[in-house]
């Protein structure tokens, strides 16, 4: 293999793009993207998308995007995860370069959920579900992590406030970036009394849909230095899968999804989770936050949310996470969440973060997580 | 990069799998690959999977049909490129072999149609249109695939019946092989008075949609010696794109895409095409199968039929295709696709095809389209 680099990034603000259909905002995150690498074309694009077939009635991203962004003739094709289909073309991506058979690869994620609306959009995002043992007796993704978070209040005997530091945190943070879907904060104290979407998950605890796009070049280390003055290494890289639903795992407030693919992240980048600068994490719920950080080695198990009570998860925090807002706030493009954590965080390690920027980050991880932990996918990036 | 062997091959029966839910056919052929290759776990899966979320309401194949299949654990996603998304897996499964970091991947490709019927199949399928400048209109891949072979007889002047050869070969292979959909023979004449589609596609020119599931298992060459007696090697692979819609070609008679991913996959391999000894093509429509043979350097242009017309393609033929009855006859299982194709290609290569064998065969080249050649994905498997 051959070490990659990150040497181009470019994203979209998250939000409800009524006027522009899936190619144009795809085609703007690419754009960005190539100038930002210097570069005019690629040797192949890896799409992320999890939702375009029943969203947009649109597959076949790979060509169709290739071609509308003026990449046409390359390879191309999507990769898809559910919800960790940026961070699996990301991983899709990194091999190809790593191969020695691919030059430079674009992985854009994409996604537009405004192409769906009301009862459309549920059957649209069940479809990563277990279609015969879970959306066919009428769950869904939030009342699934309703069963989850209250699991974990009943085993650890917590209120529902112990969350609130996540929802606060992502919040903070979106507030001071552009490209955040909700730039308000919630104080402290809302969070508990917050409207329930499927109890004990509220308003204030799931993370937005929303449409956006992001992209990530992609090349050898060894070129990257000549052609950008601040490429980004990923050093680790590894995905991991644990069961569809729920109810067959053993120990369903475990991830071990993420903690194997995080594991091999870490003995490949040689790092221990206390080398980590910041952790852009899956914050699809308040629960997955506290989980997460539990099965990747940030806390002991049931004590996940305490970090966050602690402010140790802020931007000057012991472990900064969602700095530019987390899904919670920036939103959940899904298809293209991965995507953006890599962009976020790149502009980390590039000092280029402004307002959001974590002093002196040097490493960062970053994890997508597809369903309730079914598929994770971890990287690490350094400078 | 490190070069990469087949060590294992499993297929179901290509038909109307009615009692089988998608992830049972996904199983079975994941099973039967184990076994051909004699061992009992894989490091990653990686799903060739069209219509699943149309189809079935189901994606997230990659978690699922892992957990399902007893791999649980591994590194899992899906590749998607319309029906050419089994052969993007087998690229994808390919890199990350070929990088050194992924030992051994097993690529499995499975699509369950008959979870649709009637018209929600005409809906699902034509999400790998355009859906804006295509589907939005009425169209179907058949209605373009008709309007496609309409200027073809129009430019070259003609008639229908010329074609013939493709469907006569297609069932002659078909009817030998336990694991076609079709196993009737067509008679000679008959074609060309066949039942129209979409005029002139007729009911035995279109390939049918079936239910079906495939899997290779790929591991490092230097290692599969060791583990089977017959690795096959893939010697080349590469994929190329071009538009989604015909409308957007300068020259819609000339299949770029499929021209510029069998030229790299030459290059790579180090052979010219007639060094080949077998070509599965994706012969979705006689007109792909004729505008395959001009584009991949078998046939001038306008000539591609006049290979079938002189029994050049049949086992016995100076180029054999679709030895067990191509997309034609075998059945065209959209996702699975690409993947029965590498199957059919081992089969052939480890002197294993039974009544389908051509005899001598070293040099196999295998093709999956996705469109009317908007993604084209080729490789060479050798022994």
């Amino acid at each position: 293999m051959r070490d990659v680099s990150i040497i181009g990034i470019g994203r979209i603000p998250v939000g409800e793009h009524w006027e522009s259909s899936l190619r144009m905002l795809a085609a703007e995150a690419a754009s960005a993207a190539l100038k930002d690498a210097g570069i005019t074309a690629v040797d192949a694009l890896y799409v992320g998308n999890a939702y375009g077939a029943t969203y947009s009635s649109q597959l076949h991203l790979g060509a169709l995007i290739a071609d509308y962004a003026g990449l046409g003739g390359i390879e191309a094709f999507s990769v898809e995860a559910a919800d960790a289909s940026g961070g699996a073309a990301l991983r899709a991506g990194y091999l190809a370069v790593a191969s020695g058979l691919v030059d430079t690869v674009m992985v854009l994620g994409v996604e537009k959920s405004t192409d769906s609306i009301g009862s459309a959009r549920v059957q649209a995002r069940t479809i990563s579900l277990d279609a015969d043992y879970e959306a066919a007796h009428g769950a869904t993704l939030p009342a699934l992590a309703a069963l989850l978070m209250r699991r974990y209040m009943h085993e650890y005997k917590l209120e529902l406030g112990v969350f609130e530091g996540f929802s606060i945190n992502a919040h903070a943070n979106g507030a001071l970036s552009d490209y955040a879907m909700f730039r308000n904060k919630i104080k402290p104290g809302r969070f508990a009394v917050a409207p329930m979407v499927s109890e004990p998950v509220n308003l204030f605890d799931g993370a937005p849909d929303g449409d956006g796009a992001a992209a990530v070049i992609l090349t050898a280390a060894v070129h990257a230095a000549d052609m950008v003055p601040l490429p980004v290494r990923i050093s680790g890289s590894a995905a991991a899968t644990d069961t569809l639903t729920l109810h067959d795992r053993s120990d369903m407030l475990y991830l071990r999804a993420v903690n194997q693919s995080a594991n091999k992240a870490y003995a490949q980048a040689g790092i221990q989770p206390e080398d980590v600068h910041l952790f852009e994490l899956h914050d699809a719920f308040t629960i997955l936050s506290a989980l997460t950080l539990e099965a990747a080695g940030f806390a002991e198990r049931g004590q996940g949310w305490v970090l966050a009570r602690d402010q140790g998860i802020t931007l000057t925090g012991k472990l900064p996470i969602s700095t530019f807002g987390g899904l919670k706030a920036r939103g959940n493009p899904a298809g293209a969440t991965g995507v953006y954590q890599a962009v976020e965080a790149c502009l980390q390690l590039r000092d280029q973060a402004g307002a959001n920027q974590v002093a002196g980050a040097r490493t960062a991880l970053i994890q997508n997580i597809g369903g309730l932990g079914s598929t994770v996918v971890t990287h690490v990036l350094q400078v």
